[in-house]
């Protein structure tokens, strides 16, 4: 018996993907998580039916969202992941050496502690409980409230903003965010694809450059989400990511897709992305 | 009723789109072709089950398998495009005003002229019969060996390595396109998804390496092909695409995804890129 699991990434295309082994299924407080064991990608997370990250391809996402952005501050010391359950953003955060303490607030325990027992290469800094991190299971956007002038950098590792994510896309969630960093800081969100959220990633950047003086997109290649091209936004209040001089970048150890030249590169838009952020 | 149409991309996955109608199917000498219209991406040329354009991201590959090489050398003046039956690279090359014979060969004439009627927005300048254009329809393998010391750049707009397209990845017909080119000339071929065909690009790169002083991989982003990662492999006799002065690059009216950034940033690759390389 063949089985396939297809996830419709918009109403009128599918990605289906052969699979050996369902591993976990479960519902949370907050959403349905799965881990599935397939032919092509190993394991993989699926939240509310949605693929999150997979043994083959998970570094790609978790380099560029942490490295990028570590690489535009040039001193981060204090970091901030909202979301990231997997482990796998924090376990590229606290590979920065300059980076003191890796505070996460991830909403959904149940998540953390189903990576933890199946996707362990990727919540490895979780399951070794890294010295550089402090995790909490809360409400990012709560924390957002409450926390003034702290942050360097701030990293939503997010899911698509329905469900738990939907509060993370937000103008008031973003207002927190500015309030929470440092004079000199810059936050990252994932923002999904150009091709299939034009929309969304319009509507982002106007709320994100209303509050922040630099607004910058950039790009990464990610088999398994929709269209293969995913994009990231920054909102920074003083460094311009794309003014940043490569060669004062630390050298990153292991990683297998983020580099120098993807540090720069990665800004290069093409002229429909271009013509998105006019 | 729901139609849907889903290519296995690899053995385990599968990229399956919804479809309004079927508007041609047919069997050529050399392959089954097929139009149909979908939800997502419009119109689709389908080569053996395989998608090979649509009018929604077709403008992708035909720019950046043309306006690329066409933009490392400093003055193309006599172009061939082998393959390229839908006519959507013709119609770029033609943009550039150095050029002044634009040659194709085609083996298939039926999806010339099934192009020329279903998807008319890429096969316009077949359709106009451009001033710039010698089309004939043949072997463009046996057309290399034929010809000497002719093109400035030669861009190999072919289908997978399987069926028709299978004799344009070999060395043989490598040293014939070397035989076919200026002192100065260069070549591009699509050389497929660098996550699902690294043994085809690895051998590629040796093929091409052993015969060019200058082989460069560039990237691009297109939806429709496995993995939304594509690249191109040029071979250089003279000029280095990693070396061009972007600053020097002629404007190419309506392009919706080239720009000079991208002319540059094409060529940096992840690391998991530059390994396969090695």
């Amino acid at each position: 018996m063949e089985l396939w699991y297809t996830e419709y990434q918009t109403e009128n295309l599918g990605f289906t993907v052969r699979i050996k082994e369902t591993l976990y299924t479960g519902r949370s407080q907050f959403q349905e998580i799965a881990v599935v064991d397939s032919y092509e990608f190993g394991r993989m997370l699926v939240l509310d039916g949605v693929f999150q990250t997979s043994i083959v391809d998970e570094y790609i996402y978790h380099e560029m969202i942490a490295h990028v952005p570590l690489c535009v501050h040039p001193n981060p010391k204090t970091v901030l992941v909202i979301g990231g359950g997997d482990g796998g953003t924090i376990r590229e955060v606290v590979k920065h050496e300059s980076v003191e303490v890796a505070e996460m607030v991830e909403i959904d325990g149940t998540v953390v502690e189903v990576c933890k027992k199946y996707l362990p290469e990727i919540s490895v800094a979780l399951n070794e409980n890294h010295p550089k991190l402090r995790l909490t299971i809360g409400d990012g956007i709560k924390h957002m409230q409450e926390v003034e002038n702290k942050y360097d950098v701030i990293i939503v590792d997010c899911s698509d903003p329905i469900g738990p994510g939907e509060g993370l896309f937000t103008h008031a969630f973003y207002q927190n965010v500015h309030k929470a960093l440092k004079a000199d800081g810059l936050f990252v969100q994932q923002t999904e694809s150009p091709f299939y959220h034009q929309e969304l990633i319009k509507r982002l950047q106007t709320d994100i450059s209303s509050l922040f003086p630099i607004t910058r997109l950039y790009l990464a290649n990610i088999p398994i989400y929709p269209s293969g091209l995913h994009c990231f936004t920054i909102g920074s209040k003083q460094y311009d990511p794309a003014a940043v001089d490569i060669s004062r970048i630390p050298e990153i150890a292991d990683t297998r897709y983020y580099n120098r030249d993807i540090q720069k590169s990665c800004f290069s838009l093409p002229n429909f992305v271009r013509e998105l952020l006019k």
